[in-house]
């Protein structure tokens, strides 16, 4: 079995363990289990006919007395690119419109207020090719390209904000950034978040394209709750997820393009540490597929040039404040996550465990201000 | 099956996984496979006589030009308390030094070079109760407890670095600390590091036996490794993480005291990111079994008072830079891992990642100073 046909964790544990030692199983690796969402049956045939996989999943909170619940949907999309990446660029790109529409369109039949598609989502993720043509040219416009307006009626039509993750030209400077631009669900852009940690990392340095974003860690206040977005990479950096939290984020989303040799056992484990560590939702989305180049390249590790660089494995899901968890979406179809939630969770949590109380961050301020001079003197003890 | 009958994920996924679906579980779970080391014949009868688990495993590095592998191997104890928390407290403190005497005899047989307990290894924990008496007769001097003094000659007699975390009594002031005592493999003590976050959160406030630490993020240079210790709740901190990290630590221990239905969920995800996340070793130990108590007490949840408060799951375990990770010690029996490692992985995975040269560091320290003001204005955009 290959790694890009294997279908998911979940699936196997779920066929052959027996039931109670599964529910152990199940306890440790995913925590407090999620509800089941009972999805409307036209939402249901609608993803069976067009093709791709519809999970739903809710987490509980207690009942509180002087708050009443604070009970949204989000839904995470995970999709392959549609037409080979050698076809005219406008046709890909239609076509991811077209695909991610109609996805769109169940996660409005199953009531999502909060929809995020994945990193770069109109594109194929060419980054590792070097080129600069033709892929720059699927840069556009944050607050008035096609895909921004493409969102921003999708925003109106279904009451729904949108988190739409693209390539952006900025046009005044010509400058590129990996950018997600927020939509409320008035259809008006509410603002961008640009990555912050750019990788230079096995097929790609992105800095070729794009630099670190300068839009710091801004928070945007929707009817639905206060989101983030924390692109890709920038999941590697516990004090990126912190600086979102910081600023208030209750749910913080990971648009991702990542590939199973290079990352598939951290993909668990970091998104769902910054839902523990600061107290609220994390969603980590993945591309699926693997992308074929016409031109060939190298990765940079002495092997022979080659047209693509490995199978994107999905495996989209969300974290919980409480250190549970939704089950994955697939490793290798176009799927929908749709997730309940109560945002009165993050403050129940943070009561119990308070971390915020104890973070001592002042001190780390100290600390941190001192650790980032050349001459810092690490704290090393001889014998 | 309850929770403190089940023995191990690890066991029940290879008692029903069909192989080759199990390789791609464990690729998800672990990551890359570590190697089972072939322990001395000795050592495998010696723990089945003194009847604890013995398990070893080991993380590869490639081979450089300009380096020698740095290869050591790193032994975690885990264990019940040996007698009721009733007897005579020097008989309960005799009883865990022979005990884990036994099973550092082995983890010498083993070649183990630097070796941790589990947090508050000398006594029940007792923290639970909130009765100072008799439980804080348990603190000891870090520097000349009888405590330090039995490891100071394990230390001398396996020529093995101890770390020995122990309920500290700083004895001019009369003020007691959760201390780990370093003690180096001549013998000497090298230092301490106390706990530095201090939970109130289920059955605890540990603060109403000792206050956060004043040790910072030390780190001490052994002649196996820069070392660091993070004591138990430290761990749900990345910034904890981080300034050992900063300070130049090489492996980060985690002796640790924590039960199931308070956080088995988060257990295998907090130590594993700071490793992923700061290019460095981590070693997370927790205790096994249940402790019962004379007085009852109460859990501020509106449950009856009762004796214990649920089941140490032990399950410690090892977690590499890379994203891998050991398998864990048993969830209900006293255990000792043996870990190989080779240090040159961190500066390997360092060039790879490059998360410290991403990090971006300076304008978080920037970002963090006017975050710790009362008067911060979190960047939230509004429509």
């Amino acid at each position: 079995m290959s790694a890009c046909e294997f279908e998911s964790l979940e699936k196997s544990l779920e066929t052959h363990l027996p039931e109670a030692e599964l529910r152990e199983v199940k306890r440790i690796l995913f925590g407090k289990e999620t509800r089941k969402l009972d999805l409307p049956s036209c939402a249901v045939d609608a993803a069976s006919e067009r093709d791709f996989e519809l999970k739903g999943y809710g987490f509980e909170a207690a009942q509180e007395q002087l708050r009443p619940p604070r009970r949204i949907r989000v839904g995470l999309i995970q999709h392959r690119i549609v037409l080979p990446t050698d076809a005219p660029i406008l046709d890909q790109i239609n076509a991811m419109h077209n695909r991610v529409g109609e996805m769109v369109e169940v996660a409005a039949m199953c009531g999502v207020n909060i929809i995020c598609f994945q990193e770069t989502w109109t594109m194929p993720f060419a980054f590792c090719t070097r080129e600069k043509h033709p892929w720059t040219e699927f840069a556009e416009s944050a607050e008035e390209g096609n895909t921004t307006r493409f969102c921003q009626e999708l925003a109106k039509k279904y009451n729904m904000v949108v988190v739409s993750p693209i390539l952006e030209r900025e046009e005044l400077h010509d400058t590129l950034w990996n950018t997600a631009v927020v939509i409320s669900n008035s259809g008006n852009v509410l603002g961008k978040s640009r990555k912050n940690h750019i990788p230079r990392v096995g097929d790609f340095n992105e800095s070729t394209y794009y630099m670190e974003g300068d839009t710091g860690h801004t928070v945007f206040q929707t009817q639905f709750g206060k989101i983030a977005v924390n692109i890709c990479y920038g999941r590697h950096h516990p004090l990126n997820w912190f600086m979102y939290s910081m600023n208030g984020a209750e749910i913080i989303f990971n648009p991702s393009a990542t590939v199973g040799a290079l990352s598939e056992p951290m993909w668990p484990i970091e998104a769902r540490n910054a839902a523990i560590a600061n107290h609220c939702f994390t969603c980590a989305i993945n591309r699926v597929g693997t992308e074929h180049f016409k031109s060939e390249f190298t990765s940079g590790d002495g092997k022979k040039a080659h047209h693509d660089f490995g199978h994107f494995y999905g495996s989209s899901y969300v974290a919980a404040p409480d250190g549970s968890r939704t089950p994955g979406l697939s490793r290798t179809s176009d799927g929908l996550l749709v997730v309940e939630m109560d945002l009165n969770l993050n403050r129940q949590i943070s009561d119990k465990w308070s971390f915020k109380m104890t973070g001592r961050y002042a001190e780390y301020a100290e600390k941190l201000t001192k650790a980032v001079t050349h001459d810092f003197k690490p704290n090393i003890v001889k014998e």
